[in-house]
C-alpha cells in the first residue's frame, strides 16, 4: 500500500458553510493535514441543519471529516497572532491558509506574505467587487433557475443541491495545488480569490450556454426532464416507480429500439418525418413523440420486471430513488465509497472518502473532531506553547481546548 | 505580472463529454499545455448541441479552449503507437494522461506504466465496477430529483446544470495535481479512477444528506424554493419579475425585518408561536409564514424600485435572470469571467476564463483550436515526425491534419 498522496502537506483553514469547508475536506481526504480553525463554541456553521438526534450539526460533521479542530478566538488581536504565527511557521509543506470572506477577511495575505514570502492563501468570496453572494443568489443570476423543472411552470425552481458551494470548493483546492506546484518551480508563494459568482459563470460558459443564448437572442426554453441536444426523459412504471432513460449514442438508441419493440415504429417514423434517428439531434428534435410511443411499454411493467430486461439490453437508464434508498445503493455499490462510522457526539453514522480511486492507496473513512479537541496539542507542538500558556490563553478567553 | 501557475505542465487528455474535457480545460486556463486527443473527424461529442449558425459545436468549443488539437485514429495500431509514445515521452512536466471511459479504455495505464514508470493517468467512468452511467442517470440514483421542485409535484425533477460532470472534471484536475505532489516527493507515478457516481455520493454525504435520512429513515420533504435550514425563497414583484430573497445570518434577518417594515409584526408573532426568529432553524420552521407576511411588500413594488432599497438595506437577494440576461450582467461585472473572442469556425463568441484571480496574473481568453488544427506540429515537436511521415500517416487515416 502507498502513502495518501499529500501526506506531508500542512493546511490552514478557516472557513464556513460549504465552499471552504468542502476545499479543506479534499484535500484531508487526499492525506493532508488540515487544521480547521473555528471560534471557541463555534462559527455560524456549527449548528447547521441537519441535525443528528443528539443535538450536532450533520452538515458541520461531514464537511468537516478528516480535519484537526483547533479554536481560536481571531478577533482578538491575541488570537489573530497565534492564528498568523501558526499559519506563517516554516516549512515546505506548510504556509496554505484557506478562508472565505463571507462576514470580513479573516488574516490578509499581505500581512501572512510579509512574514512568509512564499505563503499561499486562497480566499472564498460571494462576487469578485467583494459583495456577498451565496449558492441561491448567485443560482438566481445565472439563469439556470429558468431552465429547470416542467415547461408547465412559469416560475423559477431552484437546485437542491449547492452545486456553486461545492464546485467552488474544488476550484479553491485546485488553486492550492496549483499554488504548491509553482512555488515549487519558481519559489513563489500565490494570493488567490474565487468567487461564487464567477465559479458560475465560468461552468455555464464553458457548456457553451452563454454562446448559444447570445447567438439565438433568446432563451432555451424549459423542457422538463427532456435531456437538451438528445434522447433522454423519465418513463413511469405500472409499479409507481420513476426511471430516467437516455440514449445519447447511436448503441443506446438501439439498445432502447430493441428491448422495447420499436424498432418498426421508428423506422416508419423516420421516413415520415425524414428524419435520422441515429443522429442525437433528430432524437431531441422529435422527443416528445419518441417519449409517447415509448411511454405504455414502460407502464405495462413494474421495476422488478424491468430491471434485468434494459440491463441485459444495454439500455442508459437508472431508476429514481430517495436519499434513503440512495444510501442503501451507495453503501452496497463496488468498491463503496459510503461507509459506516461511529462518530464521537453523533453515534453509528454514514460517511464518505474521496471519490479518487488510487491504485494501491486505500482509502479509509475519517472521523470529525470535536470542535477544539486538537487546540491544545496543534498549539503546543507547532509553537511550543505550554500547559501553562494555553491555560492562561484558554481563560482569557482567545482559545478554546474543547468545545 | 506573473506567469501562469502550471506553465510548464504538458497534459494529454483523449476524453469526450464533459467531465474529461473540463479538467483538461481547468489545468489548460491556469498555464498547461493541453493537447487535446480526437478521432479524425471528432469523437461523438464533436456535433453535441447547442450548435452555432456556422454549425459548430458550442458545447465542444467552450469546452476546449485554450487546448491544442490533434487528431489521431487511436482505434488503429498505428495510431495507439503514436498516442502511446507521445503521451510517455521523458521530461519532469510530462507523463499525464487523462481519458474517460464511457466507450472504452483509451490507453491503459499499465502499457503506459511499462514505457514511464512514474506515468500519471485518471480514468473518468460511470461506475466504479465498470457499468455505464451520465449526469442524468447518476442524478436520478443520488436522491436529489424527488427533493427538487414545487412542493405540489410527485414527479422528480431533473437538474439542468451538469453539476456531477462538472464536479468529476474538478476532481479529476485535483487527482492530476496531487499525484504531481507525490511524484516530486516519492517519485512514484499514479493511476486513478473516479466514477461520476462516486462523486456524487462523496458530495451527497459532504452535505450530511444521507447521515440525515438513515437516522430519520425517511426523506426530507420537498420545500420548493425554500432554502433548507435557514430562510430563502423567491418572491414575485410587481412589474412580473421574481427575485431569490435569502436571510442565513442574524444581520441578513435584521435586514430584511427593517427593510419590509415588519420588525413589529415578527416580535408579535415570535410572542404567539414562542420562537427566537434570530434562530435561523426557527425561521425555517415558520419559513411559509414568513414568506405570506413578506409576499405583499415585494408585489407592491418593481425590480427598479426595490434594487436599491435592498442593496442599501444589505439584503442578501438576487433577481432570477434567463441565461440572456446573464451573459450581459456577467460581461458588466467586475473583473469579468466572461469575455468576447472572434472564434475561428464560429465568429464574435462570449467565452470564460479560470473563476481563480490570481495576484499579478494576468487571465486572457483563449481560442479553441479547429479539430486537428495541432495534429502536425505537435507530432514533428514531440516526435520528430517529418512532413513524410505525416503525410504518409494522413494519407493512411491514421492522423488528420486539419479537420
Amino acid at each position: 500500500m502507498s502513502a495518501q498522496p499529500l501526506v506531508g502537506l500542512e493546511v490552514v483553514e478557516c472557513s464556513t458553510f460549504v465552499a471552504g469547508p468542502s476545499c479543506g475536506m479534499t484535500l484531508a481526504q487526499l492525506g493532508a493535514d488540515v487544521v480547521r480553525v473555528d471560534l471557541p463554541g463555534g462559527g455560524s456553521d456549527f449548528g447547521r441543519w441537519p441535525l443528528s438526534a443528539t443535538g450536532e450539526s450533520l452538515y458541520w460533521t461531514n464537511l468537516n471529516k478528516g480535519k484537526r479542530s483547533v479554536a481560536i478566538d481571531y478577533r482578538t488581536p491575541a488570537g489573530r497572532e497565534l492564528l498568523t504565527a501558526f499559519t506563517t511557521r516554516t516549512g515546505d509543506h506548510r504556509g496554505v491558509y484557506v478562508d472565505n470572506v463571507v462576514g470580513r477577511h479573516r488574516l490578509r495575505h499581505d500581512d501572512l506574505a510579509a512574514l512568509r514570502s512564499d505563503m499561499i492563501t486562497v480566499h472564498v468570496e460571494g462576487f469578485a467587487d467583494g459583495r456577498p453572494a451565496v449558492d441561491y443568489t448567485v443560482n438566481a443570476s445565472i439563469g439556470i433557475a429558468t431552465m429547470t423543472g416542467p415547461d408547465f411552470l412559469d416560475t423559477p425552481v431552484n437546485h437542491v443541491l449547492p452545486a456553486w458551494d461545492l464546485l467552488t470548493g474544488m476550484h479553491a483546492a485546485v488553486g492550492v495545488l496549483a499554488s504548491l506546484e509553482r512555488r515549487r518551480t519558481t519559489g513563489e508563494g500565490s494570493a488567490i480569490n474565487v468567487a461564487l459568482y464567477d465559479v458560475a459563470v465560468s461552468a455555464v460558459g464553458a457548456l457553451g450556454w452563454f454562446a448559444e443564448a447570445e447567438e439565438a437572442g433568446a432563451d432555451r426554453p424549459r423542457h422538463g426532464n427532456h435531456v437538451f441536444g438528445s434522447f433522454g426523459t423519465d418513463f413511469a412504471t405500472s409499479d409507481g416507480s420513476r426511471i430516467m432513460v437516455v440514449a445519447l449514442t447511436e448503441g443506446q438508441w438501439d439498445a432502447l429500439c430493441d428491448v422495447t419493440g420499436t424498432r418498426d415504429v421508428f423506422a416508419a417514423l423516420e421516413k415520415a418525418l425524414d428524419l435520422d434517428l441515429r443522429q442525437e439531434s433528430a432524437r431531441y428534435e422529435v422527443r416528445e413523440t419518441i417519449a409517447s410511443i415509448l411511454r405504455p411499454w414502460f407502464i405495462a411493467r413494474d421495476l422488478t420486471a424491468l430491471r434485468p430486461l434494459l440491463d441485459q439490453a444495454r439500455v442508459l437508464w437508472a431508476p429514481y430513488l430517495s436519499v434513503v434508498e440512495a444510501a442503501a445503493s451507495a453503501r452496497a455499490s463496488s468498491d463503496p465509497v459510503l461507509h459506516d462510522v461511529d462518530q464521537p457526539g453523533v453515534g453509528p453514522m454514514p460517511t464518505t472518502v474521496s471519490p479518487l480511486r488510487w491504485a494501491q492507496t486505500e482509502r479509509k473513512p475519517a472521523l470529525t473532531p470535536r470542535l477544539g479537541a486538537d487546540t491544545g496539542p496543534v498549539l503546543a507542538e507547532s509553537l511550543g506553547l505550554t500547559d501553562a500558556d494555553l491555560g492562561r490563553l484558554a481563560a482569557d478567553g482567545v482559545i478554546a481546548l474543547t468545545s
